[in-house]
């Protein structure tokens, strides 16, 4: 998942934030989220589907977000989605987050997801998903 | 269920947005909803309950939401709720949405709702959904 | 779960609201939590983790929440996440959320919470959480 925060392709827009000073751990900001996803790093590699939904920066004493969006594939290799819902300790190298849910091919799928960050840049990161599922 | 967006019976309201202009598709605009559920399309049908939570415009490209509500249900055929969370491309004519859980009656439900725009107007926007559940 | 709203130990803040006035039931406003998770309902009771995620206000009638959180567990007891994702009717003395999903040593899990307002004061609200699941 490709996660970019500066031009030419942004896929990320804040949309909110506390009215006072915000924290050194961006406590309380809201992003809005329309990703790409390939099958692999490259953001050459084949098209997946797109990542859409909201991280929110929930912790007072590190950076961390509630991550809640929705995977959405439309491929030869998979169509439907999967919700994912849970908690993004970004710092950390691998993290884990709750599967929740499933449309079309992916129906009654729940699980969990180890993410880790592949590239962090200052205009991209690249999320590595290794999602594994049950019904 | 009923979305009204204009008055008299208002059941929604945008508490964000990017604080840039807006896009053609209203990428990042949050929206706030507490919305009827009745048993048929007609607002005089029987009253089920209320599907409150929110929707976020999560597409670049085209109008799509991040839609994440409770479907709440107090009367006399179903007391309990169902959680949604899931994409919504409301442009589709028929689309599907992951249930990720319940209370009450619907406690340990899972599965996914097929939602259909039967109407849309300037003031009024009516979805069919139609749920399938597993515990 | 130690929600606190005033000083000196803030654990919340206010990120939206609708533009407009402000409803007595506060609907539209969306507020971010970091809330200690301790064993008993005293603060100095046996830390367990944080409480991490955002309530929505998300009634027009009454004062009902969107709560939508994780639950980070970090000791000896337990590592890993729930993912909670249900309506909060705070003025109800009881009231249930769903568990959608976990991480760790609650992967695949689910069920239901029964939430209970144990005190209630201008500064903390501490609630109960009795929580039933199964994978």
């Amino acid at each position: 998942m490709h996660d970019n925060t500066a031009p030419p392709n942004v896929t990320v827009v804040q949309v909110a934030r506390p009215s006072a000073n915000v924290s050194s751990t961006f406590f309380g900001t809201v992003v809005v989220i329309d990703d790409l996803i390939t099958e692999g790093p490259s953001p050459s590699s084949k098209v997946l589907g797109r990542g859409q939904g909201t991280y929110i920066f929930d912790s007072m004493n590190t950076v961390s977000l509630l991550l809640t969006f929705t995977a959405v594939f439309e491929n030869d290799v998979h169509n439907g989605t999967l919700s994912f819902h849970g908690a993004d300790p970004i710092l950390q190298k691998k993290r884990e987050i709750a599967v929740v849910g499933g449309t079309g091919v992916f129906r009654y799928a729940r699980g969990y997801a180890i993410i880790e960050t592949h590239t962090f840049t200052y205009a991209t990161t690249v999320l590595l998903f290794d999602v594994t599922l049950r019904r």
